[in-house]
């Protein structure tokens, strides 16, 4: 959780309390991330994790496996990732790259009340036995949690003209 | 939670242990998603939703509401949402409209481990001041707790292909 004596950058507004200390629901992990980044050198988002062309993979643990049923490479997948290192308590922010300060659900920072990120990837392989799956790219550090996958489907994933 | 004797249909397979008693993370809801659907007469997708051209609503909490600086009418949006009224202990479902048993992390289905929904929106109007954005359609029922609002990126939010 973020300390109160945590600095803002001039605009940012501090949320409180802070979204950390709720317990509206609870989450179970599912596996986690495994990618060549650090929280230090992350891409910025999976466009640029993409042009960087490192390969990436998803491992699920024990129990989740069978929940893969049905996925082949090739299909278009969203993940759902735990980004619960960033602080949560931050209603406007200034990023570097924003002229202003922005409110949190205008901006796809992993600061977030809920830090729940959604990354759209295309599945290379499947190895139900061992729950290692690889995909063409992530924008998440190594180690981060995984909490869902989806298939992703065209007629209601694009937004309507 | 589920209980340990909800029913299986044939071929689904259940989690153990459910994935609800675990708390490896926790959630706050920002607000509520406001629809003309109960649970019981939910659309089956926001396609579906969208074809029958009802108005739906965001209600948020008064101490997100900052964070909806820089959102304007017209923008496409990520909601994310908790189905968590829907069990989270079945790794394979059979759902009526599928031939086969098939894997959760392969369906939509509002049953998963960590039942977060996502749903592409167009945004209609927003009210700052009373926290209501209007938005062009959902399949979330009325009352449907809401995680988080993201703009969408077609740079990053479309697979690759």
């Amino acid at each position: 959780m973020a300390h109160p004596d945590d600095p803002l950058r001039p605009g940012e507004l501090r949320l409180s309390p802070d979204p950390g200390s709720r317990n509206d629901a609870t989450l179970a992990f599912i596996g986690r991330i495994r990618s060549a980044w650090s929280p230090e050198d992350c891409p910025k988002n999976i466009a640029e994790a993409r042009a960087r062309a490192t390969p990436a993979r998803l491992e699920i643990d024990a129990p989740y496996r069978p929940a893969l049923t049905g996925l082949a490479p090739g299909d278009a997948l969203i993940l759902l990732y735990w980004t619960g290192r960033a602080r949560r308590d931050l209603a406007i922010q200034s990023p570097r790259h924003k002229p202003a300060p922005t409110g949190t659900f205008a901006l796809r920072s992993p600061a977030r009340p809920n830090p729940i990120a959604l990354g759209v990837v295309r599945l290379l392989s499947v190895d139900q036995a061992t729950g290692l799956l690889g995909i063409d790219a992530t924008d998440a550090f190594d180690g981060t949690p995984l909490l869902d996958i989806k298939p992703f489907l065209p007629g209601v994933d694009i937004p309507p003209g």
